[in-house]
């Protein structure tokens, strides 16, 4: 098992694209690309910084399912993580994953009301390489 | 309308990574990557290929809600695409996107079981460009 986590944090490491999925009002399944996660902790929560004007926001305030993607095209390998989203904007939380780049895009800083945090919460993994898939309960993590 | 297609139709044609998703059994939006549509109509119906045992026909033969999503990273234009899934095993489906090379994934050919197609009817378009997103409606296409 501590083989296989480690190379799942391999594959998490070296992409350096998320692709994120929530079910939108119309319960369609939608992905998008975000740029890789700001905090990782023990495989089991993973931060992000986004808007909080986007489509994928207002969606998981009122559905909190998720997946998280990492792909490596080199290797084929694919990591797929299942869990819930929780939308945050604290400040404590905002500035704990602040970095100096962002004034690029929210130009009022760790208070920009644009700017929020995504927690999320991993329930499943499935580790696909070599053809085959490998599922991963977070309780047995 | 037609420049915007016509950008469109590059991004999907310069990115070698589809990535479909689908709801699964518990209502989690799951994405995955694959190879690139086998044939576009006019931009309202994409093919691809796929293994008949995956999740992803499982699921879409519960539910037909999708998306297909191209990312170029190296412009950060995206395309996402909803709409739905129709999962096809009829031998003349099969043969018209059949390819040479498939035979390394299907050793019995166009017959093997677990060959199958899908069939991904577009609704709507999402546009990423500049930051922006631009909305199109297949019935205003």
């Amino acid at each position: 098992m501590r083989e296989i986590l480690q190379e799942i944090k391999q594959v998490i490491d070296n992409v350096d694209v998320t692709i994120i999925s929530y079910v939108d009002e119309e319960g369609y399944p939608i992905s998008k690309a975000m740029l890789k996660p700001r905090k990782v902790e023990d495989l089991k929560v993973f931060w992000f910084s986004t808007n909080t004007s986007s489509n994928k926001v207002k969606s998981f305030r009122n559905n909190s399912k998720a997946s998280i993607y990492f792909f490596d095209k080199s290797t084929f390998k694919g990591v797929s993580i299942k869990g819930n989203v929780e939308v945050i904007d604290t400040k404590s939380v905002k500035e704990s994953i602040w970095q100096d780049g962002d004034l690029l895009y929210y130009s009022k800083g760790v208070e920009d009301p644009d700017y929020c945090v995504l927690k999320f919460i991993v329930d499943k993994y499935r580790y696909y390489s070599n053809f085959k898939s490998i599922d991963i309960n977070v309780k047995d993590m």
